[in-house]
């Protein structure tokens, strides 16, 4: 599998990863147990701090390790682990160990307890910042407190999934920054 | 411009444009007035009702039109209208018309007050189904209360936005659907 040599990366800048809107894999840790879910309901909520907000359905095995923990990581995976991606979201961590099933490197993470994925383009270390809409909306909204991004590729081709199993892959870049007001960009 | 013949589409299904997060434009209506803007933060939130989450600045001229209204409609640009998306985030409908400035049509929406924009590839009409994270939060929970989709092509090519003026532009379809568990499909 693809490894990659990875940088601190500037919070206030996450978005250029996020914002197109890929699936992420979400990794994190309760009481010695450690677990990975797939997950494309996401956005971003603010630059300084880097809000980010999520949606975890309370049947995922992750829900209460998320919520009780208060911590997870938002793992962004390349096109090359799309089997991975399938097969993560297709079994459920109360039966199996994921990052053994899957032969995922855990590492440790420099703010919270949960564990990054080594294998993924990126790595968001997540404090949960308001968890009041958890029971309402299966809502979650994270400040990401450290990012660690690769250093190369530049733009990591990415998987954007459909729905019904399509996923779309990310596609050629366009620019049209000279259009843009400076106060805009 | 583009032009597009569209039916009504499934609300359970939504999730095959939204999720893979592409821009998307804003249209809505207040006193008379209509506007819209650019948005790249937002997300789903359930299948039935179909939930939909979105950020907005309150700096934005529309946030006090969506905010009183109640409503919206996500429109759904292909790649042809970047530059009029980009155009429509550069400016402001506190003095610009952009309808009328951009030349795109506004269309009745079955449901909601707020226009349709004709030249986009799909519709959504949206009504507040929750509004108390507005204010600390800029967060407005929508139920997508009818869509509107182009029945051709069948897959739309879309933008995403980077940041910097930088976009990704939607790519290829990769299917992975024998992969799946049939209830996770």
């Amino acid at each position: 599998m693809k490894s990659f040599r990875k940088r601190d990366f500037p919070l206030s800048e996450i978005r250029h990863f996020l914002e197109p809107g890929p699936i992420v894999l979400v990794s994190s840790a309760w009481k010695g147990e450690s677990n990975i879910m797939t997950m494309g309901w996401h956005m971003m909520m603010g630059f300084t701090p880097a809000l980010f907000a999520c949606y975890i359905w309370e049947g995922n095995h992750s829900f209460t390790m998320i919520r009780k923990s208060k911590q997870c990581v938002i793992n962004l995976p390349t096109t090359d682990l799309v089997d991975t991606v399938v097969g993560i979201g297709n079994c459920s961590g109360a039966d199996t160990d994921k990052f053994a099933q899957f032969e995922l490197t855990a590492v440790r993470g420099d703010k919270v307890d949960a564990p990054l994925i080594r294998e993924c383009y990126a790595n968001f270390e997540c404090r949960l910042a308001d968890g009041s809409q958890i029971s309402r909306h299966g809502l979650f909204i994270w400040e990401v407190v450290k990012a660690h991004v690769a250093t190369s590729p530049k733009l990591p081709e990415t998987v954007h999934y459909r729905g019904n199993g399509q996923f779309m892959v990310s596609g050629r870049q366009l620019s049209r920054r000279s259009q843009f007001k400076p106060e805009n960009l």
